[in-house]
């Protein structure tokens, strides 16, 4: 047993118990509280403050629950009784930018967006953003591996991971991966890492890859008379080997919620779709879309100048601050072969009529991947359970066409029943396996994912 | 025990044992011989054909040493004694090509180019592009996270991979991924079987990601005086926004082997750089290229017909099999940021000198990733341990210029011994972590990697 206050006095950073914890530190964004509250709550200024947070946890049989900034929205960063929570936020330091490698090592509180800017005094952007890049942190979208609206030419998070430090469950420091842009020395662990949800360790420091700014930008935007008419676009647009940087859709009612939030005049179309393209041959391809598009639709716009750009982008950027305003929203994150599209969307509505529950459907339609946005309405008793037994089809339905329950938010607590009808039984003692093999006495997160 | 006879007879493949399996099963394409011979052959046929030989492995103690096309560089798919060879060569079908979801499902068998020509029916192609990918499997590529020409832009062997299907070491069939662009469902299982050489699982099915064809390639090709100069181009290049598919780098020696196997005039030159621009963007991008080339470069030449492209990139394409000529050639495969190239190029010669051995470096400029090749004299009895002084040295230089021993080779046998060096203790005693948690018993290629 560690004395307390001796290991206290060892930090740099600063640790509260018990009440003196703040209610916040027990929640994330995704509406889920846990039982109980945490016991200590460590804010850890260095990469020691993290080895003895861990060790103090193991030896006092408490489990360690990492923080970031809490903006998850699966219940990844949720805090109850037993739990000692681990806020990394103040490793925020960018310890390396290599322009000429494209490369930037940072510790895991720096805020994605601030990343971004730094790289950008180079010409150089940190490409994965994730919707709440303003918000969140890198730390937090790599132990989430998150999307984001780039994702459809720039990849996932992972996909700009190099190389990771990590403090694992016996308090030891390891490091995977490289700085070099290719390496096959042993297994892959840097990607095991990314996406574990703060299940396997905790991530210290980070490699992650730059890429230039693109040279243009150009925006596209149309209104289709359905979502099949929409979809059957988008999937064009990639057979016409266009490759957008973004390519967004929103169903009707998600597309009224926008306008009416933006004070736009209701412009009545069955759903809307905005993408972008950029690169050296961003005009040539936005001809393209606008082209493809103009076979289901007779309204397209294209902008390339910033502010026509971003009016065009404010439709997609407001339709989930539009459905706050309503409820609570239960923000569910599917994905499905890009051409089930249409039929996701479809059945989605179906559900939702079926479950009397209000149901509006955007998304990532480059990838696939939909945000059914559930807004359950405070005043009716009933509207949860109806919310959650509609949310339960909308898994069925993803993984009956062939798709996934989570898309870009991760599993958290809150998908955590669904995730063996996803994996299969043998699939999630797989996982199992590999977590007590780095965790043998599930320390981090007990509870969540497998 | 299981009765040889009656497993046998269970199998839809074929076995051969003792003196009835050819002398090639031994060996890979690394030149290594292990010690002793493999005990069984079987040649699968199906996926219990599979699960069948490696619980019968299991069974009666023997090793497993998995084997597609046997073009490794690394001795992964070496089988000494002890050890049963499951030939997965004859699992060879395309299974699913979905164009519009732009992916395929194949079978560990199905050699690399098929697959791209496959695809390319239907205006896609697989972009993963190893120099064997005309005689190395899809499955072998995977083990290794192959590379190859186009990484600079298309990524690795890995980042085309959606999911596994893999036969564990218990005999059960276990399915990782997806077959969506995006999921964060559980652990990304994938990525670790990705590159485990042989040592976690058998990998019995694929799915991978097709891209459309590229609109329009053009290729440039420049002489320079130096190293120096050439990697400088190349980080030019890089830092005007563009992205090639292609970027690869000869140093003197190697041109003029090179051209002297062409039977071209000898073009005295200090280094030679090929790249290619694809897509709707390549012809703007090549412009670029050009003009940087031109700041570095007097000599600085364009095509954008399929002749003159090929031309080009054939001084590249030849530079391996010149050297070939000469003795055995011992291939090495490092990688460093991209900034530290030239560095590595200059010490390599060095090291050369000193060692009074022959190598020759050419390589993915635009990841840094250079293959110094060590000819070794057949008739000079020295000549091999000097070249493994010599080795060991460049291995050395890579990791002090940050780098790595392996950028897309791989492990396996040959280069076991300096993973530790890379790794470190605790990184190499991780990997082992993970890999008895999959492998207890040590069933899948023991003494491979970590």
């Amino acid at each position: 047993m560690t004395s307390f206050a001796l290991w206290e006095q060892s930090l740099t950073g600063t640790v509260r118990t018990g009440a003196q914890i703040p209610d916040e530190y027990r929640i994330d964004r995704s509406g889920f509280t846990p039982v109980g509250a945490p016991e200590v709550l460590v804010q850890a200024k260095t990469v020691e403050d993290v080895q003895n947070a861990v060790t103090y946890a193991s030896d006092t049989d408490l489990s360690v629950v990492i923080r970031g900034a809490g903006t998850g929205l699966a219940g990844g960063a949720s805090a109850g009784s037993g739990s000692l929570v681990l806020d990394v936020s103040g490793l925020n330091r960018i310890t390396d930018i290599a322009p000429a490698d494209e490369l930037a090592v940072v510790e895991p509180g720096v805020i994605t967006a601030a990343l971004d800017a730094e790289a950008g005094r180079y010409g150089l952007r940190y490409a994965p953003d994730p919707a709440s890049a303003s918000i969140s942190t890198i730390g937090g979208n790599i132990a989430t591996n998150a999307g984001g609206l780039r994702c459809v030419k720039y990849g996932v998070t992972g996909d700009s991971v190099l190389g990771l430090s990590v403090v694992l469950a016996d308090g030891r420091l390891i490091h995977t991966g490289r700085r070099t842009a290719k390496g096959v020395a042993g297994l892959d662990l840097t990607s095991l890492f990314t996406g574990s949800e703060g299940t396997l360790g905790v991530i210290v420091s980070a490699t992650v890859r730059l890429q230039p700014k693109p040279i243009d930008t150009v925006t596209i935007a149309a209104y289709f008379d359905d979502v099949e008419q929409a979809a059957a676009a988008t999937t064009a647009v990639l057979a016409a080997r266009v490759r957008p940087s973004i390519m967004e859709l929103l169903d009707e009612a998600s597309l009224r919620q926008s306008q009416d939030f933006l004070g736009l005049p209701s412009d009545a179309a069955g759903a809307f779709v905005v993408a972008q393209t950029d690169g050296f041959g961003a005009h040539i391809e936005a001809r393209i879309v606008q082209e493809v598009f103009g076979q289901f639709s007779s309204r397209v716009s294209v902008g390339d100048d910033p502010q026509v750009s971003d009016e065009l982008l404010a439709i997609r950027r407001a339709a989930l601050p539009a459905l706050e305003r309503h409820g609570r929203a239960l923000i569910e994150d599917i994905a499905v072969p890009r051409t089930r599209i249409a039929d996701a969307i479809r059945a989605v509505a179906e559900i939702a009529t079926r479950h009397r529950t209000a149901i509006y459907t955007f998304g990532h339609a480059g990838d696939g991947n939909l945000h059914p946005i559930i807004v359950v309405d405070r005043d009716d008793p009933d509207a949860y359970d109806r919310a959650v037994a509609a949310a339960d089809e909308i898994f069925g339905t993803a993984l009956s066409l062939g798709g996934t329950i989570t898309g870009e938010h991760g599993v958290g607590i809150l998908k955590r029943r669904w995730l063996e009808r996803e994996l299969g039984p043998d699939g999630v003692e797989l996982q199992r396996t590999i977590r007590r093999a780095l965790d043998p006495t599930g320390l981090f997160n007990p509870g969540k994912t497998v």
